[in-house]
């Protein structure tokens, strides 16, 4: 594993904590891995009924590490990245997600595939794939749409601005906006509550939810392929070599 | 039919009340069965235009009987239950539902397959299933994601807490909130102004809007399939076993 | 193409404009014609990166105009109309469209096929395809219920009663309110914002954003054979009748 994920059971709950606070826990392919070794783990283990991703502690997760997008097997089908969505996608325990400060990009877009979200004022989301010049992934294309209708979708998709734990809680995004003091623990409290209900039932209950997990398949690998087709483009170029030199 | 089931016709309105209120109304076999024919009847009746569910007055429908569960058959796919939430699907002509009071369980995953519902402020809505062992039904693990998105959903359905009027309305579960002191007529009214439209056009529109109704009856079907092994795991039957001695 | 539909090219955006302001704008065969091939321009040309459908200005759209239906090849399945909706779901573009005063009909239900709604207060949406004797098209069976739950979908097309912005926001129809005084200019300015943006991304990530469209066609197909059907019931026929000897 990685000392950038940091992972623990307590109660049932399954933890798990970013630690790359000087890089605003951006994500290389070393936490990828281990993020994908942790839902195997926490989804194996008998001990554990739910999940609780925490990001990093007021800095949630500041989206893909630009400059590891460089190595370009980083975007392979079955690369880092697209394991650890595919993985994410069939969890079957209950995810909860504790969110304060920045959560860009796949900060934003894996809580998609969370069934619990909670924010705090605080938190900063945005989808600027647009502005990158590539697409949106983690199935999120599909899945934001679905969840909170086609024209919102589109307005934080295709305009890629952030927004705050408001709009995210109007537009169903996220579950309630939380006190900034105590978020972790009020995240682990509704953890615990949910860890003590019948495992069998939160798991049936949670796969029966989700009757087109196998579209959210697809379209987490059209957009990987995509991803990868744009950011070869000299639009995209240009951009992140303007980026990379801030 | 049964005397626990009554329905009526009037200006074009087929009513249905449940009159088990000492029960607070829930349901047993008899009522499914009922339910369904109800259903087969307004729908072939031409003089019906509107379906005018209105549950117990000021007790819309506590759910299944408990008790009721401990007859196997109950939960067959073919059985009352299934029969009659296939039947709900297929219904044609618009179906108005008026709440009140308790709408536990199947007395909240019914309102999925109405199209308009009115509820005052005193309705409190729930959907238990996790906390009794169980899961959903009704098509609802499926209709409750689509219709509120997911992370609304899963609160609901893995949480099962209790929830009022005001949070149905913001989700979008119900239409409106309506005053205690007349909501049946209130929605009478409604059904009646429903009624007096072009019937073809209603029927036809409300077929359109459904194209994934094929999904909703294997969903259905699904969900009680998993019931019927949930009831029977350790879990459920000590849950079960508490709330019947109770 | 026809006096009654304008498009000029500016700053990469492809404005679209209705000048049958006598009639409300609603439309008529030669205009659906006009639009369609508007949006076939739109999309084939390279300096265009966003479409602003504007209808008519402070008057978007009053819907299908009523005595053209008497034109009966105008709702064949390869007539004006038809061509017209499938070629609008088709649009790889970003559309942007700027509502004021009567949206009715289609000038509400091709809004579903946009990627951002701005309306002025003074909009006046509604469906009246129900009282009409008809159904609901351009998909908005399918789309409108996806977009905003069922039973608010159920409640604008069954009831096919006027809404405001307000209700259309809560919704979530449209994006936002916007100050009628500068409503095109407001529209005008989000769409250069969007064109200023790498093309190729928009592109696709709309794309990725509409997995089911081949549904929408085949709703859109569906729709227009119930409609030209319902339309020739005696219901319609006297709904029409007294409406064009208004």
């Amino acid at each position: 594993m990685s000392e950038l994920v940091k992972t623990f059971v307590e109660k049932g709950v399954f933890h798990i904590e970013l630690h790359r606070a000087n890089k605003k826990n951006s994500l290389i392919a070393e936490m990828y891995l281990a993020l994908r070794e942790a839902l195997v783990e926490a989804q194996t283990n008998d001990k554990v009924h739910v999940i609780l991703f925490k990001g990093g502690k007021n800095c949630f997760c500041a989206g893909n590490d630009i400059a590891d997008f460089l190595n370009e097997s980083v975007l392979d089908t079955d690369g880092p990245i697209a394991s650890f969505l595919h993985e994410l996608a069939d969890v079957q325990k209950p995810i909860i997600a504790a969110v304060s400060g920045p959560a860009i990009g796949i900060g934003t877009t894996l809580l998609l595939h969370c069934d619990l979200v909670y924010a705090t004022e605080q938190s900063v989301f945005s989808l600027p794939f647009v502005n990158l010049g590539v697409c949106a992934e983690a199935g999120s294309s599909y899945l934001l749409s679905r969840q909170i209708g086609h024209v919102r979708a589109a307005e934080l998709l295709l305009f890629g601005e952030a927004f705050d734990a408001q709009k995210a809680k109007t537009f169903g995004l996220i579950n309630d906006i939380v006190d900034s003091d105590s978020y972790w623990e009020f995240a682990q409290q509704q953890a615990e509550k949910l860890a003590a209900k019948p495992l069998q039932a939160l798991m049936v209950n949670k796969q029966l939810m989700k009757p087109d997990n196998e579209l959210v398949h697809q379209i987490i690998e059209q957009e990987i392929i995509e991803f990868s087709r744009l950011i070869k483009t000299e639009d995209a170029k240009t951009i992140f070599k303007k980026f990379l030199s801030r």
